[in-house]
Protein backbone atom coordinates (compact mmCIF):
# COMPACT_ATOMS: atom_id res chain seq x y z
CA UNK A 1 0.00 0.00 0.00
CA UNK A 2 1.23 3.54 -0.96
CA UNK A 3 1.62 5.95 2.01
CA UNK A 4 2.16 8.87 -0.38
CA UNK A 5 -1.47 10.40 -1.79
CA UNK A 6 -2.07 11.28 2.46
CA UNK A 7 1.55 11.71 3.10
CA UNK A 8 1.88 14.74 0.73
CA UNK A 9 -1.58 16.22 1.00
CA UNK A 10 -2.57 17.64 4.00
CA UNK A 11 -5.77 18.89 2.68
CA UNK A 12 -6.49 15.60 1.44
CA UNK A 13 -6.08 14.23 5.23
CA UNK A 14 -7.85 16.81 6.68
CA UNK A 15 -11.18 15.96 4.04
CA UNK A 16 -10.38 11.88 5.58
CA UNK A 17 -10.08 12.93 9.24
CA UNK A 18 -13.22 15.13 8.90
CA UNK A 19 -14.95 12.17 7.30
CA UNK A 20 -13.97 10.02 9.82
CA UNK A 21 -15.47 12.32 12.39
CA UNK A 22 -18.69 12.52 10.01
CA UNK A 23 -19.43 8.83 9.94
CA UNK A 24 -18.59 7.92 13.75
CA UNK A 25 -21.64 10.58 14.28
CA UNK A 26 -23.98 9.73 12.01
CA UNK A 27 -23.32 6.46 10.35
CA UNK A 28 -22.21 5.54 6.85
CA UNK A 29 -25.37 5.66 5.24
CA UNK A 30 -26.29 9.34 6.43
CA UNK A 31 -22.68 10.95 5.64
CA UNK A 32 -22.82 13.01 2.80
CA UNK A 33 -19.78 15.20 1.20
CA UNK A 34 -21.57 18.35 2.02
CA UNK A 35 -21.79 17.33 5.61
CA UNK A 36 -18.05 16.42 5.57
CA UNK A 37 -17.57 20.21 3.74
CA UNK A 38 -19.63 22.07 5.95
CA UNK A 39 -17.32 20.67 8.96
CA UNK A 40 -14.46 21.46 7.23
CA UNK A 41 -15.55 25.08 6.86
CA UNK A 42 -15.36 24.29 3.33
CA UNK A 43 -17.53 23.86 0.01
CA UNK A 44 -17.90 20.47 -1.35
CA UNK A 45 -16.31 21.58 -4.84
CA UNK A 46 -13.27 21.76 -3.01
CA UNK A 47 -13.90 18.25 -1.75
CA UNK A 48 -14.98 16.90 -4.99
CA UNK A 49 -11.27 18.38 -6.18
CA UNK A 50 -9.54 15.28 -4.20
CA UNK A 51 -12.31 12.99 -4.46
CA UNK A 52 -14.70 12.10 -7.01
CA UNK A 53 -17.28 10.66 -4.46
CA UNK A 54 -18.38 9.65 -1.41
CA UNK A 55 -17.81 6.47 -1.87
CA UNK A 56 -13.83 7.67 -2.96
CA UNK A 57 -13.64 8.82 0.49
CA UNK A 58 -14.90 6.12 2.28
CA UNK A 59 -12.64 3.81 1.16
CA UNK A 60 -9.80 6.28 1.65
CA UNK A 61 -11.14 6.04 4.92
CA UNK A 62 -10.58 2.03 5.12
CA UNK A 63 -7.60 2.80 3.30
CA UNK A 64 -6.21 4.70 5.86
CA UNK A 65 -7.49 2.41 9.24
CA UNK A 66 -5.64 -0.61 6.74
CA UNK A 67 -2.62 1.62 6.22
CA UNK A 68 -2.52 1.94 10.32
CA UNK A 69 -2.90 -1.33 11.30
CA UNK A 70 0.20 -2.17 8.34
CA UNK A 71 2.39 0.20 10.37
CA UNK A 72 1.46 -1.61 13.71
CA UNK A 73 2.26 -4.75 12.55
CA UNK A 74 5.68 -3.19 10.87
CA UNK A 75 6.52 -2.52 14.30
CA UNK A 76 6.88 -6.36 15.22
CA UNK A 77 8.56 -7.53 12.05
CA UNK A 78 11.38 -4.53 13.32
CA UNK A 79 11.56 -5.43 16.56
CA UNK A 80 14.21 -7.58 18.57
CA UNK A 81 13.60 -11.33 19.81
CA UNK A 82 12.58 -14.37 18.95
CA UNK A 83 10.43 -14.46 15.69
CA UNK A 84 7.71 -17.03 17.14
CA UNK A 85 6.90 -14.59 19.59
CA UNK A 86 6.96 -11.59 17.08
CA UNK A 87 4.41 -13.13 15.14
CA UNK A 88 2.23 -14.32 18.25
CA UNK A 89 2.05 -10.53 19.39
CA UNK A 90 1.72 -9.17 16.04
CA UNK A 91 -1.45 -11.17 15.34
CA UNK A 92 -3.03 -10.80 18.58
CA UNK A 93 -2.23 -7.25 18.65
CA UNK A 94 -4.31 -7.32 15.18
CA UNK A 95 -6.91 -8.54 16.73
CA UNK A 96 -7.29 -6.43 19.62
CA UNK A 97 -7.11 -3.44 16.95
CA UNK A 98 -10.28 -5.08 15.22
CA UNK A 99 -12.18 -5.82 19.20
CA UNK A 100 -11.15 -2.21 20.37
CA UNK A 101 -12.96 -0.89 16.87
CA UNK A 102 -15.78 -2.88 17.45
CA UNK A 103 -17.01 -1.91 20.74
CA UNK A 104 -15.46 1.47 20.32
CA UNK A 105 -15.81 2.58 16.66
CA UNK A 106 -18.64 0.42 15.13
CA UNK A 107 -19.63 3.13 12.76
CA UNK A 108 -15.71 2.77 11.36
CA UNK A 109 -15.76 -0.76 12.13
CA UNK A 110 -19.46 -1.53 9.94
CA UNK A 111 -17.67 0.92 6.89
CA UNK A 112 -14.73 -1.84 7.32
CA UNK A 113 -16.88 -4.72 6.84
CA UNK A 114 -18.90 -3.06 4.27
CA UNK A 115 -15.92 -2.22 2.05
CA UNK A 116 -14.69 -5.73 2.57
CA UNK A 117 -17.76 -7.21 0.83
CA UNK A 118 -17.58 -4.61 -1.88
CA UNK A 119 -13.81 -4.14 -2.76
CA UNK A 120 -12.06 -6.77 -2.92
CA UNK A 121 -8.90 -5.34 -4.30
CA UNK A 122 -8.71 -2.66 -1.38
CA UNK A 123 -8.59 -5.79 0.77
CA UNK A 124 -6.47 -7.65 -1.91
CA UNK A 125 -3.93 -4.64 -1.20
CA UNK A 126 -4.02 -5.34 2.66
CA UNK A 127 -3.44 -9.42 2.55
CA UNK A 128 -0.69 -8.55 0.39
CA UNK A 129 0.84 -5.99 2.40
CA UNK A 130 0.19 -7.96 5.53
CA UNK A 131 1.59 -11.32 4.60
CA UNK A 132 4.67 -9.18 3.18
CA UNK A 133 5.17 -8.48 7.02
CA UNK A 134 4.33 -11.80 8.25
CA UNK A 135 7.25 -13.46 5.31
CA UNK A 136 9.97 -11.17 6.87
CA UNK A 137 9.40 -12.02 10.46
CA UNK A 138 9.64 -15.95 9.28
CA UNK A 139 12.53 -14.84 7.23
CA UNK A 140 13.95 -13.19 9.88
CA UNK A 141 12.94 -16.48 12.39
CA UNK A 142 15.10 -18.96 9.19
CA UNK A 143 18.12 -16.18 9.99
CA UNK A 144 17.72 -16.61 13.52
CA UNK A 145 18.23 -20.63 13.34
CA UNK A 146 14.90 -20.28 14.84
CA UNK A 147 12.64 -21.77 11.99
CA UNK A 148 13.62 -24.12 9.11
CA UNK A 149 11.60 -23.63 6.45
CA UNK A 150 11.50 -24.65 2.48
CA UNK A 151 9.51 -22.10 0.95
CA UNK A 152 8.68 -19.16 2.90
CA UNK A 153 6.43 -17.54 0.57
CA UNK A 154 3.96 -20.50 1.13
CA UNK A 155 4.59 -20.35 4.80
CA UNK A 156 3.24 -17.13 5.09
CA UNK A 157 0.52 -17.44 3.24
CA UNK A 158 -0.36 -20.57 5.45
CA UNK A 159 -0.17 -17.92 8.27
CA UNK A 160 -2.15 -15.34 6.51
CA UNK A 161 -4.95 -18.38 5.73
CA UNK A 162 -4.74 -19.84 9.07
CA UNK A 163 -4.95 -16.12 11.21
CA UNK A 164 -7.75 -14.88 9.20
CA UNK A 165 -10.62 -15.91 11.13
CA UNK A 166 -8.96 -14.18 14.25
CA UNK A 167 -8.64 -10.37 12.45
CA UNK A 168 -11.13 -10.84 9.65
CA UNK A 169 -14.34 -8.15 10.63
CA UNK A 170 -16.80 -10.58 10.15
CA UNK A 171 -15.53 -13.37 12.17
CA UNK A 172 -14.58 -11.03 15.13
CA UNK A 173 -18.09 -9.58 15.37
CA UNK A 174 -19.16 -13.03 15.62
CA UNK A 175 -16.99 -14.21 18.22
CA UNK A 176 -17.81 -11.27 20.30
CA UNK A 177 -21.16 -11.63 20.27
CA UNK A 178 -20.95 -15.36 20.91
CA UNK A 179 -18.62 -14.82 23.64
CA UNK A 180 -15.70 -16.97 22.61
CA UNK A 181 -12.34 -16.38 23.99
CA UNK A 182 -10.44 -15.66 20.70
CA UNK A 183 -7.11 -14.58 21.94
CA UNK A 184 -6.75 -17.87 23.11
CA UNK A 185 -8.12 -19.56 20.17
CA UNK A 186 -5.40 -17.38 18.30
CA UNK A 187 -2.82 -18.19 20.23
CA UNK A 188 -3.08 -21.91 20.08
CA UNK A 189 -3.13 -21.82 16.24
CA UNK A 190 -0.06 -19.47 16.03
CA UNK A 191 1.34 -21.99 18.38
CA UNK A 192 0.98 -24.69 16.60
CA UNK A 193 2.21 -23.14 13.13
CA UNK A 194 5.30 -22.16 15.02
CA UNK A 195 5.90 -25.82 16.27
CA UNK A 196 5.42 -26.54 12.41
CA UNK A 197 8.01 -24.01 11.35
CA UNK A 198 10.60 -24.83 14.52
CA UNK A 199 14.16 -25.72 12.94
CA UNK B 1 -26.70 -32.34 15.45
CA UNK B 2 -30.06 -33.95 15.17
CA UNK B 3 -30.80 -36.23 12.65
CA UNK B 4 -34.28 -37.79 14.47
CA UNK B 5 -36.55 -35.00 13.30
CA UNK B 6 -36.25 -35.51 9.76
CA UNK B 7 -35.55 -39.45 9.40
CA UNK B 8 -39.05 -39.63 11.63
CA UNK B 9 -41.17 -37.68 9.53
CA UNK B 10 -41.61 -37.95 6.05
CA UNK B 11 -43.82 -34.91 5.68
CA UNK B 12 -41.13 -32.89 6.84
CA UNK B 13 -38.52 -34.46 4.99
CA UNK B 14 -41.07 -33.66 1.84
CA UNK B 15 -41.28 -30.10 2.56
CA UNK B 16 -37.87 -29.09 2.72
CA UNK B 17 -37.17 -30.98 -0.86
CA UNK B 18 -39.89 -29.25 -1.79
CA UNK B 19 -38.90 -25.65 -0.38
CA UNK B 20 -35.72 -26.48 -1.54
CA UNK B 21 -37.10 -26.86 -5.14
CA UNK B 22 -38.86 -23.64 -4.84
CA UNK B 23 -36.02 -22.09 -3.62
CA UNK B 24 -34.08 -23.35 -6.69
CA UNK B 25 -36.71 -21.44 -8.80
CA UNK B 26 -37.75 -17.75 -7.00
CA UNK B 27 -35.02 -17.42 -4.44
CA UNK B 28 -35.16 -16.91 -1.32
CA UNK B 29 -37.37 -13.76 -1.35
CA UNK B 30 -39.83 -14.68 -3.46
CA UNK B 31 -40.59 -18.27 -2.17
CA UNK B 32 -43.72 -18.56 0.05
CA UNK B 33 -45.34 -21.07 2.29
CA UNK B 34 -48.55 -21.21 0.32
CA UNK B 35 -45.82 -21.65 -3.21
CA UNK B 36 -44.45 -24.40 -1.13
CA UNK B 37 -47.83 -25.97 -0.28
CA UNK B 38 -48.93 -25.56 -3.62
CA UNK B 39 -45.99 -27.55 -5.18
CA UNK B 40 -46.46 -30.24 -3.00
CA UNK B 41 -50.14 -30.72 -3.84
CA UNK B 42 -51.41 -29.89 0.05
CA UNK B 43 -52.70 -26.80 2.19
CA UNK B 44 -50.79 -24.40 3.70
CA UNK B 45 -52.17 -25.71 6.80
CA UNK B 46 -50.62 -28.53 6.37
CA UNK B 47 -46.91 -27.01 6.23
CA UNK B 48 -48.03 -25.14 9.54
CA UNK B 49 -48.39 -28.07 11.06
CA UNK B 50 -45.08 -28.67 10.72
CA UNK B 51 -43.15 -25.44 10.42
CA UNK B 52 -44.63 -22.40 12.77
CA UNK B 53 -43.02 -19.71 9.58
CA UNK B 54 -41.07 -19.70 6.05
CA UNK B 55 -38.29 -18.88 8.11
CA UNK B 56 -38.44 -21.77 10.31
CA UNK B 57 -38.44 -24.07 6.95
CA UNK B 58 -35.29 -22.37 5.98
CA UNK B 59 -33.50 -22.51 9.10
CA UNK B 60 -34.12 -26.64 8.56
CA UNK B 61 -33.29 -26.38 5.06
CA UNK B 62 -30.04 -25.27 6.01
CA UNK B 63 -29.95 -27.80 8.91
CA UNK B 64 -30.42 -30.31 6.49
CA UNK B 65 -27.40 -29.20 4.16
CA UNK B 66 -25.32 -28.95 7.44
CA UNK B 67 -26.45 -32.29 8.36
CA UNK B 68 -25.65 -33.33 4.88
CA UNK B 69 -21.72 -32.46 4.84
CA UNK B 70 -21.34 -33.77 8.58
CA UNK B 71 -22.35 -37.39 6.97
CA UNK B 72 -19.97 -36.18 4.43
CA UNK B 73 -17.22 -35.62 6.75
CA UNK B 74 -17.66 -38.83 8.66
CA UNK B 75 -16.83 -41.14 6.47
CA UNK B 76 -13.34 -39.73 6.96
CA UNK B 77 -12.87 -40.40 9.98
CA UNK B 78 -14.48 -43.63 9.34
CA UNK B 79 -12.21 -44.36 6.74
CA UNK B 80 -8.74 -46.69 6.89
CA UNK B 81 -5.29 -45.08 6.51
CA UNK B 82 -3.22 -42.17 7.45
CA UNK B 83 -5.05 -39.72 9.89
CA UNK B 84 -3.22 -37.05 8.14
CA UNK B 85 -4.52 -37.88 4.65
CA UNK B 86 -7.77 -38.27 5.66
CA UNK B 87 -7.43 -34.96 7.85
CA UNK B 88 -6.84 -33.53 4.76
CA UNK B 89 -9.03 -35.03 2.25
CA UNK B 90 -12.24 -34.18 4.91
CA UNK B 91 -10.77 -30.63 4.45
CA UNK B 92 -10.87 -30.69 0.95
CA UNK B 93 -14.33 -32.65 0.40
CA UNK B 94 -15.82 -29.91 2.53
CA UNK B 95 -14.32 -27.12 0.56
CA UNK B 96 -15.24 -28.67 -2.65
CA UNK B 97 -18.81 -29.00 -1.75
CA UNK B 98 -19.48 -25.33 -1.08
CA UNK B 99 -17.43 -24.46 -4.64
CA UNK B 100 -20.34 -26.97 -5.85
CA UNK B 101 -23.21 -25.38 -3.99
CA UNK B 102 -21.74 -21.68 -4.81
CA UNK B 103 -21.55 -22.52 -8.43
CA UNK B 104 -24.46 -24.88 -9.11
CA UNK B 105 -26.75 -23.63 -6.60
CA UNK B 106 -26.85 -20.29 -6.18
CA UNK B 107 -30.18 -19.64 -4.51
CA UNK B 108 -29.20 -22.34 -1.61
CA UNK B 109 -25.80 -20.67 -1.11
CA UNK B 110 -27.15 -17.53 -0.39
CA UNK B 111 -29.54 -18.23 2.09
CA UNK B 112 -26.74 -20.42 3.66
CA UNK B 113 -24.39 -17.36 4.30
CA UNK B 114 -27.59 -15.52 5.28
CA UNK B 115 -28.59 -17.90 7.92
CA UNK B 116 -24.81 -17.70 8.68
CA UNK B 117 -24.80 -14.49 9.77
CA UNK B 118 -28.59 -14.42 11.28
CA UNK B 119 -28.67 -17.89 13.17
CA UNK B 120 -25.35 -18.27 15.21
CA UNK B 121 -26.32 -20.79 17.18
CA UNK B 122 -27.11 -22.72 14.34
CA UNK B 123 -23.67 -22.17 12.96
CA UNK B 124 -22.18 -22.88 16.32
CA UNK B 125 -23.78 -26.31 16.40
CA UNK B 126 -22.88 -27.20 12.90
CA UNK B 127 -18.74 -26.23 14.22
CA UNK B 128 -19.23 -28.22 17.32
CA UNK B 129 -20.39 -31.26 15.22
CA UNK B 130 -17.48 -30.53 13.04
CA UNK B 131 -14.75 -30.34 15.06
CA UNK B 132 -15.87 -33.40 17.07
CA UNK B 133 -15.13 -34.89 13.84
CA UNK B 134 -11.93 -33.43 13.44
CA UNK B 135 -10.98 -34.36 17.55
CA UNK B 136 -11.84 -37.80 16.33
CA UNK B 137 -9.17 -38.08 13.67
CA UNK B 138 -6.73 -36.42 15.16
CA UNK B 139 -7.23 -38.99 18.00
CA UNK B 140 -7.35 -41.39 15.93
CA UNK B 141 -3.96 -40.34 14.94
CA UNK B 142 -2.65 -40.29 18.49
CA UNK B 143 -3.50 -44.41 18.67
CA UNK B 144 -2.02 -45.08 15.67
CA UNK B 145 0.87 -43.30 16.74
CA UNK B 146 1.13 -41.12 13.94
CA UNK B 147 0.68 -37.70 15.69
CA UNK B 148 2.19 -36.79 19.24
CA UNK B 149 -0.57 -34.22 20.61
CA UNK B 150 -0.63 -33.40 24.83
CA UNK B 151 -4.51 -31.54 24.02
CA UNK B 152 -6.33 -33.18 21.53
CA UNK B 153 -9.51 -30.83 21.68
CA UNK B 154 -7.34 -28.15 21.65
CA UNK B 155 -5.83 -29.14 18.51
CA UNK B 156 -9.18 -30.07 17.07
CA UNK B 157 -9.67 -26.32 17.30
CA UNK B 158 -7.07 -25.31 16.10
CA UNK B 159 -7.92 -27.15 13.15
CA UNK B 160 -11.40 -26.12 12.80
CA UNK B 161 -10.19 -22.11 12.87
CA UNK B 162 -7.42 -22.45 11.15
CA UNK B 163 -9.90 -24.06 8.01
CA UNK B 164 -12.47 -21.95 8.70
CA UNK B 165 -11.23 -19.66 5.81
CA UNK B 166 -11.41 -22.56 3.06
CA UNK B 167 -14.84 -23.53 4.21
CA UNK B 168 -16.88 -20.73 5.19
CA UNK B 169 -19.24 -19.40 2.46
CA UNK B 170 -18.40 -15.55 2.75
CA UNK B 171 -14.23 -16.66 2.13
CA UNK B 172 -15.36 -19.36 -0.67
CA UNK B 173 -17.07 -17.16 -2.24
CA UNK B 174 -14.63 -14.17 -2.25
CA UNK B 175 -11.77 -16.60 -3.28
CA UNK B 176 -13.39 -17.83 -6.19
CA UNK B 177 -14.63 -14.11 -7.59
CA UNK B 178 -10.87 -13.73 -6.93
CA UNK B 179 -9.38 -16.49 -8.78
CA UNK B 180 -7.28 -17.92 -6.10
CA UNK B 181 -6.16 -21.58 -5.61
CA UNK B 182 -7.86 -22.56 -2.35
CA UNK B 183 -7.49 -25.68 -2.93
CA UNK B 184 -3.82 -25.86 -2.81
CA UNK B 185 -4.18 -23.08 0.04
CA UNK B 186 -6.24 -25.08 1.76
CA UNK B 187 -3.75 -28.20 1.24
CA UNK B 188 -0.50 -25.93 2.49
CA UNK B 189 -2.26 -25.62 5.68
CA UNK B 190 -3.39 -28.42 6.40
CA UNK B 191 0.37 -30.17 5.93
CA UNK B 192 1.56 -27.63 7.94
CA UNK B 193 -0.73 -28.43 10.91
CA UNK B 194 0.29 -31.90 10.30
CA UNK B 195 3.89 -31.34 10.53
CA UNK B 196 3.14 -29.77 14.32
CA UNK B 197 0.76 -32.85 15.21
CA UNK B 198 3.54 -35.27 13.78
CA UNK B 199 4.80 -38.23 16.52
Amino acid sequence: MNNAPIADDPVRARILDAAVEQLRRYGGAKTNVVDIARAMGTSHTTLYRHFRSKAEIFDAVVEQAMRDEAAMASAFVEADGPAAERLEAMVLALQTRKRERLAGDPEIYALYRRIMEERPEIIAAYGRAMTGLVERILDDGVQRGEFRIDDVATAAGVVRDAVTVFVHPVHVEAAMRAGLPIEDMARAVVRTLVKAFAA
